[in-house]
Order: structure tokens, then C-alpha cells, then sequence
């Protein structure tokens, strides 16, 4: 058979860089657990009925059939497709499982998802998201919506990236749905929903772009799309914001309401995690379910890249006819960020294995010598490997020199000498007892460094 | 919409089985690592022509397509399957990137599996499976063949299963394919794979069956499978199965081999994890692509179920016309394993979220208060939670006592009062700073029991 290719759009990270997405995702984990997000697994695929409920999405999902399936059964009654995202799964396992689960259910879910993207559009299509959500039944209290970014903010901040200058490698920028639909209504538009969607592709088509949408779908007069570019163009890091809203001269119920939400977020972030939030009036998520606090994230030095973290409050995504579980949430996209910082050579790893140290091989008839070495560093913790053959000495060290394993260890002679363990980094060789050595602990693992 | 309800064959775990299984899957990571195995995550899909180059199993793939794609444009060139073991993605990411690899290569890789199962069979449909393997190029030295069931004792060893009479949880049952067909062909059958596949139905059709299926497929006479039949009856869990192999009689090269092989597996498993292998000479795997030893696992107490962790040695899996990459590597069934476990109440959890402590809320407007005392509590990598609303006292508690939390954090009054923590499990209630309260290390974190 012909050698293997990539596929587009499907990623696969060689061991080093999957060492760091571990170290990456080994953080955000204990992060959420020490926020008290129990941990959740959906299955990969859901109801094609389910996938579809958002609409606007349904170009880009993947449907699974059986090879030997009858043909024709596929995309009929009962299909399945892969998930898309971790939101609409989250939100029909709460849905399902209502009855098992304690209120408020703060969970989190690291999880592959699949779109079926052009691949010509060089975007992923199976990518990886780290998602924190809270639901609660019929209502959820607004102060889960200022915990989101503190939670984020803490998973992020230690990770080896962005600058030196002190500053946090990711800035929240936040919004309140509320905001704009009751400003856009307070002018006097009969189809707020139209307009945030206008008002979204601010960035794509510009100021221009957006008056002209604003005309087409929403029927705004200039006066109107000029009120809405001014609102989109108000952003600040502290609640000062809302004075420069109310400037505008715009009343309404729903835009105080989504002011005050607003503020109360700023307010949390300014005093828990100062520089990592902005208020930014422009951000809306035009095509999701959101219904009050949306959030986008940009990585610092990737800002052009767009939001690496995003999510928001939905009212009516997990709901049936009898009960309502609100929710808030925002999601990680693991695979871009990480995308982002590999194609930056922004990440680095000290080693291209866990090993730790390297026992050398005396003859063959000696492994089991070997093997008891081994044996005794891994009883303490320390990853171990036996040389794969009893060549040179020469060779033995260069399988662990090509590798970053920065310890050789040399079994001791038949005449008593005792077993020496050299640094080949540094060339220094030592005695030492395999029941008692133990490397630096900056050693004694793989090492992420920005 | 309608009530959403479980798929048939795509388990999901409430999240205190999660943690159990996190528990599990960082048990086997570290295990793997501490042997010196780096990571390594491959795309859900492959080409399909990948995925059927085993023939057999192609009846069990699931097929992809874009919802948006042209009618008949699945099962056809280029057509994309999610894979339906690890082994296959495996090979196939050797060949693909073997001029960026350092041989031999150990990875290890946890991933989802998909397979078309028939659903009324009970079979999982989705499931984990966390697989170790060497390979090398052109050749692979056979002590990589002792190594593999070692990493795998180590692994589960520690997993709180078993009975408490000291015994290892698991036994793996060891055989060499070498020994089989050397075997077969020294009494005169033809086609050994016949022989073998017959053979390796013994299980399910017993004596008489594998007489008869060894007469139709192998050609077999009847003192020809008397024989198969004995040797398939010969299990030792010393070395000693040589003696009973030479004592029927039969010798051919190919079988010395193995013999010699499979001796010097179960010689390093008796020195380093005695118990936990036995030489079965009824193991044969008899539809995969194996070519030495091979590896099946019982879980004590479940025998029944058949094998939670199997695999073997593979000559011609990762080789193309120019290249062989042999290697050896073995698959724990991570979902079958739990699914077992699970049904028989064999694995608890002590609390059903990460949370070590809920801070207690006295009144809303006092919320900045509580998430200070969390904060505090977090730097120091304790799980904490605030109280989702400033009801009663009693009601708060039982929040934590609903979820298993084991201590209640109650801020102190304005009168200078200081802060006071309740373990709720004993009642006891002790003044507390949140800067340098500490919990017992064991309920630091949820544990996990038998």
C-alpha cells in the first residue's frame, strides 16, 4: 500500500507536542476541580434531531452509518451524527439525567468535536474543547456569570505564554446580550435579533459593512446604525462603561437590566483578577443561543487569530415543555490555542519522552541486572528505561541523547565496582545506589517552558 | 421536543463514575510514563482502505459523511471510518511519520473506539481503550515481548479491585503464536491459521466443536485434533508448560522458537510480578494479525466476561514494501473493564464532586465576603465552592451534604467574630483562618474505594 498522508483539517500532534496539551490540559482540569466543576464524558454522537435544534449550524455536521448498513438509512429517522460542540450534548444530558442530578450542576467536559468544514478553508475539522458549565433549574442567579472568567482567567494564567511584561496571556472580553437588544429596541428597531447579527460581522466588513446590513435586515435609518456602531465602539476594563452607554441618551428596561449584570461582572473580575476582563460592546455571538453575559477571549500577540474561549448565558438551550435548566458556560478551544502557540514555536518541552533515565545494557545475558535497576528507580517514581541492546556505550548514550533523557546509568562491573550514573548533559558521572539516587525534581519530568 | 434517551451501546458515566475512571486512566498514564512511554493521540478517522486492510472486522466500521455532501458520495474513494482500535491508527501514524521518529518507539495512546456493533447484542458501540507498543524498524528484540505484561501488572495492580486476599486483580494469560502453528505443522496440518482460528473457538463450541470445526476447516483427523486438543489444555504459571508441550512429541523449528520465547516471558514475569502471568497454550487470538506472543487478561472475579486487556506481537502490521516497523503492544479495555466493575458495585467514590469545602453565604449582599474565603482557600489547592444562595443555614449544609462535601465553611460575624469550619460528616465545629486551615490529606480529594 501507498504511504499514508495527513487528511485536512484533522490534526496530529507528535509526542512532544501531545506532552505539552497534557501538561496544558492537566491544568485546566485541576483548575475547574478546585472551582468544584465535577467532571462529565458524553458520548461522541447525538440524535441528528439534537444537532439540528440550533439550525443555523447544520452545514457542518459529520453523520455516522454503519459500512454495512442498508443503503439509504442514513440521514433518515433515527440518524446520528458526531457533536459539534460540548453545549448541545451538555445541555440534552441535563435534559435526560434531571432527575439523578443534584442543583445547581456545575460540570466541566473535555472532549474532541467534529465539523464537517470545507477543507479548503484550512479550519479544523476534529478539535478539542474545554468546557465549564452551570445550570441550575428554572432559575440560575446572576453571580455564576462573574464566576466564568475567574475561573478561566486562573486556568489560563499559568501557562508558560505570553509576554514578559508581567501582563495575563488572555484578555475576557465580555458583553451582556440584554445590553444590546434593549439598546437596539430603545432605538426604536423592531428586530433586535437581526440587528446583533449585523452588528457582529463588525470585524469582517467594517463600520461600512455593518450600516449596510443594518439598512437590509433590520431596517435601520442612518441614525440608527450610527447609535449602534457608537455602542459597539464603547469598551473599558472597569464599569465605567456604563456611564459611556447611558451617554447615548437610550432607555430601556431589558438595557438596564443587562447593564447591571454587566457591571456586576466587572466589578467581581476588577477585584479577583485585575487586567483580565474588558467590557467590550461589540462582542454578541450573533449566531448562538445566548440570552444574557457573552464572553470571547483573545490571546495576547494572537488577537488578529480571533476568540480562543468563548461562551455565554443561554435561558432556553437545556428546556422542554415542562422545566427549564438556564445555564452559563464558555468553552476552551484546546486544539486552536495550542495551534496557535506550536505554529508560534511559543511552547517548548525538555525532553521528547517521560524518561527520565536511561539504564544501560552490560551484554544481553545481563538485562535481568538491568531490569532490576529499572525496577527499583520506577518503584520511586522516576521513568525508566532499559537500553533496547547491548551496543557500545557510545551508542547507548546517544539513544538518550536524541531523545533529551538527561541520565545514563551504568551497572557495576563484576569485580565489585558499584553502578555510576552519568548527566550527559553536563558529562558528570557519579557512584550511585538505585534504591537511594534521586534526580533534581526539575529533572525528573518533561519541563514546559514559553 | 421529546424526553432525549440513552443510545443503545454508547455507555456515559455519571460523574462519580467519571472520577473513578479519571482515577483509572491517571493510574495507567503514570504507570506508562514511568516505563518510558511518550503519548500520542491519532484522528478519530481513517481511510476506510486503512481500516480494512484487517478484512474481518470490516463489518464493524462506522463511516463519516458531511450532512451536506452529495448523495452517494460516502462509501466510495477517499471515504473517511472512525477507527475501531488503536493498533491499526497506530501502524498506520508509523508509517506515515517514520523519518521524524526515534526507534524503537514506545508510545502509549488512551483514546474513544467506535464500532458497528449489531446494538441488540449489548456490546459496546463507543468505548476507551488505552493501548501500549514498541515498535522498532527491520527488527524487534523479543525481550520487548516480557516487558509489555509488566507495565500492564503495574498498572492495575494498584487499582482498588480484587479480593483481599493479596492476590493480583488481574492474570494474564500468555501464548506464543510460534508455538501454535509450529505445533500444528509438526503433526501434518496444512493450513496452521485454520487450525488455529478453530482453536481459538474452544471457548464457546468446546472439545466436540473444535473436533468438528478442525475436521471441516483444517483438515484435521481425529488424532490430529486430539492432539490440538491437548496441547490447548496445557497452562503452567512457571515454565514448566515446556516440559508438558515436548512430552506430546511433536517437534518442529518454528515451535522450538516459540517455546523459547514464551519461556522467557514467563521466567522475567515469575522474577518481577510473580502471579500475575500463566502460560495458556489455548490463546491463540485466532482474527488478528499477531505473529509471537500473545496477551489475554481475566479480572479476577469476572472470568466470565472473557478478556479486559489483550494483545501480542505483530511482524507485518506497520511495514510497507520498502520498511518493516515489527512491534508489540497490547489494548485495556478501559470501558468493558469499568462496565464490569461498575455493575457490581466494585469501584466507589467517597463524594459525587471535586468540592472539599462549601463556603457558606450569610447574606447576598455579603457574597464578596465568601468569595474572598474561597479564593483564599483555592490558592492553597483546596476544591472550594461558594453557596449558591443565602438561604438558611440548615439548607446550605444540606447542599454540601447532598454532594458528599465534607466541610462547611461559615464566615464570621461583623461583631469580629472569627470564621468557623464544620466537618459535617461528625459536627464538629472549630474556629478557622482560611489562609492556613488545612483538611486532612485524605479528604483533600474524593477517594476512591473497593
Amino acid at each position: 500500500m501507498s504511504k499514508p498522508r495527513p487528511i485536512s483539517g484533522f490534526p496530529e500532534w507528535a509526542p512532544p507536542q501531545r506532552m505539552i496539551e497534557q501538561y496544558v490540559l492537566d491544568r485546566l482540569r485541576s483548575t475547574f476541580e478546585l472551582y468544584g466543576f465535577a467532571p462529565l464524558e458524553t458520548r461522541a454522537v447525538e440524535p441528528l434531531e439534537q444537532l439540528l435544534r440550533k439550525g443555523e449550524t447544520s452545514k457542518e455536521v459529520y453523520l455516522i452509518s454503519r459500512l454495512q448498513e442498508e443503503a439509504g438509512a442514513s440521514a433518515g429517522e433515527g440518524s446520528l451524527g458526531l457533536h459539534f460542540d460540548l453545549t448541545v450534548p451538555f445541555a440534552r444530558y441535563v435534559l435526560e439525567n434531571a432527575g439523578k442530578l443534584q442543583f445547581p450542576f456545575r460540570r466541566y467536559q473535555i472532549q474532541k468535536v467534529w465539523r464537517g468544514e470545507r477543507p479548503q478553508e484550512g479550519r479544523y475539522r476534529e478539535f478539542l474543547q474545554a468546557d465549564i458549565d452551570v445550570v441550575d433549574r428554572d432559575t440560575l442567579p446572576p453571580h455564576y456569570e462573574a464566576e466564568i472568567p475567574l475561573v478561566i482567567g486562573d486556568a489560563l494564567a499559568g501557562l508558560p505564554i505570553g509576554g514578559t511584561d508581567g501582563r495575563l496571556p488572555i484578555l475576557i472580553q465580555v458583553n451582556n446580550r440584554k445590553v444590546l437588544e434593549g439598546f437596539y429596541r430603545g432605538i426604536g428597531l423592531a428586530d433586535p435579533l437581526a440587528a446583533l447579527r449585523a452588528v457582529d460581522r463588525l470585524d469582517r466588513v467594517g463600520p461600512d459593512g455593518v450600516t449596510k446590513l443594518l439598512a437590509e435586515t433590520a431596517g435601520a435609518t442612518d441614525a440608527q446604525a450610527k447609535a449602534c456602531l457608537a455602542l459597539a465602539e464603547i469598551s473599558a476594563t472597569d464599569p465605567s462603561f456604563a456611564d459611556a452607554v447611558r451617554a447615548l441618551g437610550v432607555t430601556d428596561p431589558l438595557l438596564d437590566e443587562g447593564l447591571a449584570e454587566l457591571v456586576a461582572v466587572m466589578e467581581n473580575a476588577s477585584t479577583y483578577a485585575p487586567g483580565l476582563c474588558v467590557a467590550d460592546l461589540r462582542i454578541a455571538r450573533g449566531l448562538d443561543y445566548y440570552t444574557g453575559t457573552v464572553y470571547e477571549t483573545q490571546l495576547r500577540g494572537f488577537e488578529r487569530f480571533g476568540s480562543v474561549c468563548s461562551g455565554g448565558r443561554y435561558d432556553n438551550l437545556a428546556s422542554d415543555e415542562n422545566v427549564r435548566f438556564p445555564g452559563v458556560g464558555i468553552s476552551i478551544g484546546v486544539t486552536r490555542l495550542l495551534g496557535l502557540l506550536f505554529g508560534a514555536n511559543a511552547l517548548t518541552i525538555s525532553r521528547s519522552v517521560p524518561t527520565c533515565v536511561l539504564v544501560a545494557l552490560v551484554d544481553e545475558e545481563r538485562r535481568a541486572e538491568s531490569n532490576r535497576i529499572a525496577d527499583a528507580l520506577r518503584r520511586r517514581g522516576i521513568p525508566t528505561e532499559v537500553a533496547p541492546s547491548a551496543a557500545k556505550y557510545g551508542k547507548q548514550i546517544r539513544y538518550a541523547e536524541r531523545r533529551g533523557i538527561p541520565y545514563v546509568w551504568f551497572p557495576g562491573g563484576d569485580e565489585g565496582t558499584g553502578d555510576e550514573v552519568k548527566d550527559i548533559r553536563s558529562g558528570e558521572q557519579v557512584g550511585a545506589a538505585a534504591d537511594v539516587w534521586q534526580p533534581p525534581a526539575a529533572d525528573l519530568r518533561p519541563t514546559i517552558g514559553g
